[in-house]
């Protein structure tokens, strides 16, 4: 559908839902979804409202954020958005060697099952140019050089520039970003992260996971920070093991965990659900 | 906490979350949760709002509700409640002979981790009074005599009439309501059927499950009506299972999720999150 | 691994775990997994062991069945067969239009994760012939023509027997076998029916389950039998679903459950775990 | 059942499933269940056979104990163990204030649902006095007195030694068992967790999880070590949990997932099901 959303956040005042939702009448627009959430933690207010025109001069998406931005955005000190339904959300995907998440995401991509639009697939190996470019889409191969890995960054963000991209996606990429790539991409990067954070963090964990003997493995997607698999988390979820199962077992059982939870991350973010709300977010679904 | 919510639903037409927040707003009402969806397929809206007064001279309840219904309800054709939220939902329980969801809800009751006040147990047969007792519950032994089952309901309806409940709980009452007392009850009597409805209908779930050889049994919490195991669904969940089981072991760990389900269900009913939408339910979390 | 399984059935009678490991033993067989059931219901029992030549003179596997047949095969009513270890189950996967399971098997197949050969895909479609041969797999395109089943399905029978196939998947494969078939693949033929068994039998399962207002989805994989979803059940799965959700949105949810219970079904299948036990499956794990 | 058990482990050499079900053939003992499992990673054999008289005149279990010892035993170098089948696990409860898990398990055990003989609740508060004696189960107040910890889990062994209890379960009992405790009770004491362990560790649990915003909460049974929430697990289950539940919730819905996975620990241990393979257990379902 062509629906806008308007997302929003600001300080815990009384009075949202109900400016924000008479602004929206009184310019012409039809609510058909609105969810809003009061955080008395870090007190904050989230609101997320899709709305269309209701076909009686209703303004542009421009004049309705000049004039939102004036007065009720003014008011509640937001931070919002308006979303046109017609722009899906652009995504760069990041891969290195392991396909299962690249091969969910472009199925699903391809079978017009996934709201983004996939511009293209990096990677610091060659190995899923083939997949990629069966499915019609540019695949660049950035390898880190010589361990420069602020010159191979500097490329993706060409990329995720030209291509007008709004979200990279980290669907198995084994690099640590940078710093400076971390503050770039904030809150427009999702890693998927191979364990139930926040336990088993870093390299290996279905190793650490067998080691340690759990009965349950996990798989999570989270927003990328400068602190590794301590960011913002999105979605999460877990599979069945036993003590029969070696590591390799515990990765194959685990590549379905991973596909599924970052295809539900990557379409929350798509569809304006996800607010980071300090370390945690907020889901309104 | 004690705050009051608005219910509603009406035919599905724009404006309602406009209309409906602005008249909180201009009644010194603060809203401080807001949930609504249309639903396309039966064409109605679904309304829950959370608010409390703001210091300036809110109405009382019942004059909001004279003035809400004469305004915006008129307007919209809302179906519409004010709840107080100092009135906990009031619940008659209902058992027979098997105690897991009887005990699961009365500790959980007696700890303050259920949002209801059980005013009554109501039983066909005596095994449940003594646990009832011992959580300080008045216990009824209404037993059905030379099956004139009318007369044990009229007595049932009576009891919940004096205490002036709002909610039926059936935690395993193993007698089929009659169609006037499925009338009586529409939308006040929750049921907790021990299997994942649709499959397994009516008596022996667990070994019908067992015969069918499923590997997930689940517990379904449903409103009553007059069709059996076919009202609207408020919850589900379900558990592994394996050959190696037989029926009881099946009853056994199906209890645990009759209870957990039940719970959830009641809970949501009580928060007012449940709406009756044709054959389905809308929950509203 | 190359170990060998033996797998049996026999009616219920004490002494069976002695007599087979005391036969592998004696024909210098070390045993290295071994579980049984007894079923109380049907009076069968059902073995699985795995075991490889301890290094002295072990028979070859035809004359460890042909020794087998004639002693404890005998005296014990069995139905047995040894699987030779560095023989992969041979399988040909079976799909109409929907390609999301085939997706799944196909990568899963070419990163080595899922211990099959697939050593064909035959379709009534041309749909999925690129994604196959993308990955070196022979298509095969067999129309149904002027509504003659059984000629198409001889066609995929000459297949099954000149590819010396073991196993047919059923992959969503829109048609359903005629009674022949059937018998042809009778404990040969996986299928992954969607949704929750015995719940929304044949077609359109996902818009069954919008329109009843389940809470849970399922998937299940099961043996094809003459009897329509009918079948030995031998993996099921569910995930949860919303009022707010379209069927559209519990075909995208359901692909995923789909895709991992056939995986599920499939790998057990091939390592030789699953037995049938008339109407249900008993799984050696 | 009255059937008897055989547990035993021992380093990983073939041959064990043949000597041990041709031990038990040759001294008419007729086997009905048998499982068991080579770990690679510690090399060992773990082994769970049940068996019952055949009627020709099998030796008592005290006999069948020295004998195996002597020569099957022996012969691999085995710890085993014979269990008779008409004395149930025999388990003493340890709780402080929260009473979830306690009233959960004492329902199973008064309604038959959990195969173990509780013969008493011991607790350093007397919060649950009341519930444990409605149960007609002795209840023990052991108070910690001026912090002298070792004085107070004296008399909980010799409560334990007088009981002829085997195992202590802890049911929510919110002490620290010192170095010496955790010695005495090695393999003989299971504790409930309020997390998906190895996450969170600790007290406070819950609040640990509502900080990181995970998705799924979880629940761990481990037998007690000398390192805290370290020790080997049993079972794990999880939960899903949403931004707009604050810790009170997690804790409510918590409760139910620690029961459940108590419950279930407790029972394999009971059915000997459970072995210590180093830091992790093998269970054999």
């Amino acid at each position: 559908t062509n629906s806008n959303v308007l997302t929003l956040s600001c300080p815990d005042t009384t009075g949202v839902v109900a400016a924000v939702s008479g602004f929206l009448a009184a310019h012409n627009c039809s609510i058909t979804e609105a969810q809003h959430f009061d955080d008395p933690y870090t007190v904050k207010s989230f609101m997320r409202t899709v709305f269309h025109p209701d076909g009686h001069g209703t303004p542009s998406l421009a004049e309705l954020d000049r004039e939102f931005a004036k007065t009720v955005g003014a008011r509640f000190k937001m931070v919002h958005r308006f979303h046109d339904g017609r722009r899906r959300c652009r995504a760069v995907l990041a891969v290195s060697k392991h396909g299962h998440c690249l091969n969910s995401m472009l199925h699903r991509y391809s079978t017009g099952t996934l709201p983004i639009e996939v511009v293209a697939v990096v990677s610091n190996h060659q190995d899923m140019r083939s997949l990629t470019e069966w499915h019609g889409i540019p695949f660049h191969y950035f390898p880190v050089i010589d361990g420069r890995k602020a010159d191979q960054e500097k490329r993706i963000i060409e990329l995720f520039e030209k291509t007008e991209a709004d979200l990279l996606v980290l669907a198995r990429y084994m690099q640590i970003l940078t710093a400076d790539a971390c503050a770039y991409f904030g809150g427009k990067a999702i890693n998927i992260h191979h364990s139930f954070l926040p336990g088993f963090k870093g390299a290996k964990a279905y190793h650490q996971a067998h080691a340690r003997g759990v009965k349950l493995i996990g798989a999570t997607a989270h927003y990328v920070t400068t602190d590794l698999d301590e960011g913002p988390i999105i979605e999460q979820e877990v599979a069945r093991v036993d003590h029969t199962m070696p590591p390799e077992d515990l990765v194959t059982i685990g590549a379905d965990l991973e596909s599924v939870v970052l295809n539900r991350a990557v379409r929350w973010h798509a569809e304006r659900r996800v607010f980071i709300n300090d370390v945690k977010t907020v889901v309104l679904r």
